[in-house]
């Protein structure tokens, strides 16, 4: 049994979970969202770094064999502290982000967006730089969360949400979007209306993609998944059935 | 020295802060916000009553003589607990803002506006009811929360935003609007805008009411207030210089 934990402040990274399920290199899938002290992106980094050794301690009890951090903001700051604690690899959303992007023209026109924090932590943006890519435009675009967990991804008000944080670039230069946050894939219809020639990089697959190429996992016969939240699970559990079908 | 404590689960309680201390009704205000746990409105009952109770503990360090539960979601389900604890009163804002409503016609259309929970709760719904109120509409606008802490309170979004949620009623028949969450004060010029007839009632108003009428007490010379969150205490500091003034 070959089993991959997953580790998200929240919800959102279940837009992970639902590539990673999707694509069944493992035969079970552990997903446990600290809704109890979500959102994570405006805590401090010791705080963040203790919720992440706590939530591995957690996972740990179901005798995982990887574990995916799909939460940005403890990707930024805690993976070297995680990597510590744990006996199995331990893979983040930033550096599969940035590694998506391996085979695209240094001068490509990147655009970054994620929560404040996650901007701020400028973690994306220093990878990006080490791998050469200069023309990068970093955006923090905190509103996007609330509304997918409203369930409002298309419409007037992203519309007019998308003119308030990108009304002041070309967008149609715009070669790739990082989405650094993983609430945003569920926004790309959005996204694609407003940006006609940027390719998305999306966590979900960037870490899929990571298991396959950087760790050799083949896909299994079959793949479930189990949830678990340290608070409110009815709530992970209706909107898993909405957004993983 | 007299004391009062106010308990929010995070920065909008600060709307409440404000009227408090504008009317200097104590010489000192002891404000904590939870930021490390915030929001409390998605949290479970039970949650919510013992992080109320360790808020509590902490202010009791404080000797206050009052305190202030400035958070809808802990008014709704731990004031109880909280007076079996302490030694001085103890009051709430949903209990406050239907007070504020002493008075008015019982036929009157009301809109009550929140958070899921709040509205969930049906807390204010019934004790508007217990009073001979009739008319009662209840919508909740979780939206609103993010939109005011990104600083966003009028234009374009907040009418896309505002015609979302009340599209569908004949606003210039609303009389009252019971703003069921701190935050919601700060889009007190798009309520204005949007409802040409209706008078708003504000938890922050509603309290210092209470205080003066049930309590009897009396302005004092000077009043100030005191600082402190459970996590980045730099960002409630930032949004009470904007928002104190």
């Amino acid at each position: 049994m070959n089993r991959c934990g997953i580790f998200d402040s929240g919800i959102g990274g279940l837009s992970v979970a639902k590539e990673i399920l999707k694509s069944r290199l493992f035969d079970e899938i552990i997903y446990f969202g600290d809704t109890a002290r979500v959102p994570y992106g405006n805590k401090n980094e010791s705080t963040i770094i203790r919720y992440s050794l706590e939530a591995l301690e957690f996972l740990k009890n179901f005798d995982i064999d990887f574990l995916v951090v799909a939460c940005n903001s403890a990707s930024s700051v805690a993976i070297e502290d995680l990597r510590r604690e744990a006996s199995f690899p331990v893979v983040g959303v930033i550096e599969a982000g940035v590694k998506a992007l391996d085979g695209e023209k240094k001068d490509s026109n990147i655009l970054l967006v994620g929560t404040r924090r996650t901007i701020a932590s400028n973690k994306y943006q220093t990878l990006l730089h080490e791998k050469g890519f200069k023309n990068i435009i970093s955006i923090p675009t905190p509103l996007f969360v609330p509304l997918v967990e409203e369930g409002i991804t298309e419409g007037k008000i992203v519309d007019e949400v998308f003119n308030l944080y990108f009304g002041n670039i070309n967008k149609d230069k715009i070669d790739i979007i990082i989405l650094g946050c993983t609430h945003y894939p569920f926004l790309e219809k959005s996204f694609k209306k407003h940006f006609k020639n940027a390719k998305l990089i999306h966590s979900g697959q960037a870490i899929v993609s990571m298991l396959k190429n950087d760790f050799s996992i083949t896909e299994k016969e079959n793949s479930s998944i189990k949830l678990f939240a340290s608070d409110n699970p009815e709530e992970l559990r209706k909107k898993a059935e909405i957004w993983l079908g």
